[in-house]
């Protein structure tokens, strides 16, 4: 990160920002367009599991726009990825853009508005700088922050977290959290698939304290939205507490981890690391491990505990109410 | 139905979307506020179940606005439901606004941008002009329509549902349909509890065909958005497919019921109702049953089905992969 100034990650972000502007309106035709005429979409992995052209299109814009500005850096993006040969994970340590065009294509397809474009930009391996729907960004440096911009890129913008002083973690927590996850599109059915125990993790965070052997974390709710990077989003700026998940990509999450960072959130794996005892420090998700624990930036708490301390007790929490998901990258 | 012209049912529309309107804006700068200082907040029911100052003021300012020009209509609103005594369900033939001030209550605490104001009008218990959020609504006449504002009142607005002409329901439905349910707030954990069995409705309508028993639904998506509200708007506008909720009110789903209705939607109940033979014409929802299943509007089908017969289709699909809720009314 020493061969960044906060200049040139603005640079960066400004760049990003403004791609994602214009790829942002080139969906939004698409969705007038399509209140007119039906949709030609193509499957990739199975019915759930959709491409639109303008997916493709999308990628081809952004991907273009960022390498004529930095055609040293290396570019992820999820379509080319998807139809490439290549499914081991990519990120080196260099300059790096990971995107995701349009994360939410199932929504897209129904026209249900939670879609969202994600370029995110790594510096040894970490996400650095995140632009996600041109709404929310961040540029991960002291110097840095993180922003919601509603009124786009000219006008005035919100500082992330929304709320500018965090509060603690609720004292009980997960008790009172809001909780974010998804089904995904690993739908088979046997007693230890991963479609049965997402349902058995979300069941028990749901369930009142005391109930699920023990296992029940009283959420506020829970929130399925069809958008992991919307989720990772929601929990970076404070609009909710905790994003679980697993079988999702890099490029779903790399833009929101940015965010997150930026705003004194953490993610870890959704699985605890093996041989790590009680009280070790819990290390950060890898960003190709498709499995991701998010907890939300706060402040101290009435009792003294740092927002770490806080952080990873509820990742605790959290994992024993959870059972370990087993999504494995393509080799 | 008879005593309402369709330009009396206009002027009931136009008054709701005014008033719609400045209680967003009361809730949106209440929002604003909050991202500076913490919220309060007094619990309902359970831990899940909160009430806060600006439900209570949102639904005094609407309360007052209507009775003002309507002072012989009956009005039915949430928060003085919930605060009175009498919790039957209280819906007469004559002209009456069931309102709720804020659905999405848990969302609006923790900023999570998902929440409604739904205004609905009742003529003979059926809705009958329905405002939801300022965006969308609808008048339910012939000479009727319904309608997404996004620009605001005095923009234009994209007649609903969104695609013009909504295509059939998919030919294996429910296969490839978006899905909206919620968790709830019944928490309770036992074999027969209603969150048990909402979990496992949730796990069969997402499984690969085939799988649970022959239950497997294999939908596109599984959607909980903490709003019954906008789950029940986004099927009404063509944004979704299914909405299954049971354990929300009819304040929750009155306005949303007027839209659906004018786009030909069908609501039942989400249980099948005693002694149906398998070709019986299906009932509509009892609006105060709390219990609702809710199919799009469509087009006749490649084969000849019309709307109605591919929607009953649909409805049995669903009965048969999902659980008896047996959410009661506090009598």
């Amino acid at each position: 990160m020493s061969d960044f100034s906060i200049s040139e990650l603005q640079k960066l972000h400004d760049l990003a920002f403004n791609v994602a502007r214009i790829a942002r309106t080139y969906m939004r035709e698409d969705q007038l367009r399509r209140r007119k005429v039906a949709l030609a979409t193509r499957k990739k992995l199975n019915s759930v599991d959709l491409v639109t052209a303008a997916d493709e299109g999308v990628e081809k814009t952004i991907r273009d726009s960022i390498l004529k500005e930095y055609p040293n850096h290396a570019f992820i993006g999820e379509e080319s990825y998807s139809a490439g040969e290549e499914k081991r994970f990519l990120l080196k340590e260099g300059p790096t853009w990971i995107v995701d065009p349009i994360d939410g294509t199932v929504n897209m397809v129904h026209m249900f508005p939670v879609t969202a474009i994600s370029i995110g930009f790594c510096l040894d391996s970490i996400p650095t700088v995140g632009v996600v729907c041109t709404l929310y960004s961040a540029i991960r440096h002291p110097q840095g922050g993180a922003w919601l911009s509603e009124l786009g890129p000219d006008g005035p913008s919100t500082p992330l977290p929304l709320v500018s002083t965090p509060p603690p973690l609720p004292i009980d927590a997960p008790k009172g959290c809001l909780f974010f996850g998804e089904y995904g599109k690993d739908r088979r059915d046997h007693p230890q698939s991963n479609l049965t125990k997402k349902a058995a993790n979300f069941v028990n965070m749901a369930t009142e304290i005391g109930g699920r052997g023990g296992k029940g974390g009283m959420v506020h709710g829970i929130r399925s939205l069809g958008s992991s990077t919307m989720d990772m989003v929601y929990v970076a700026s404070g609009q909710g507490d905790i994003m679980f998940e697993a079988g999702c990509w890099e490029w779903d999450v790399c833009a929101g981890i940015a965010i997150l960072l930026q705003t004194g959130g953490i993610v870890v794996g959704s699985n605890p690391p093996a041989g790590l005892g009680d009280t070790d420090p819990i290390p950060m998700a890898n960003l190709g491990g498709g499995r991701y624990l998010a907890i939300r930036g706060c402040s101290e708490d009435a009792g003294g505990r740092s927002a770490r301390v806080q952080q990873e007790a509820l990742v605790r929490e959290v994992w024993k109410r959870t059972e370990r998901l087993d999504y494995q990258r393509p080799v």
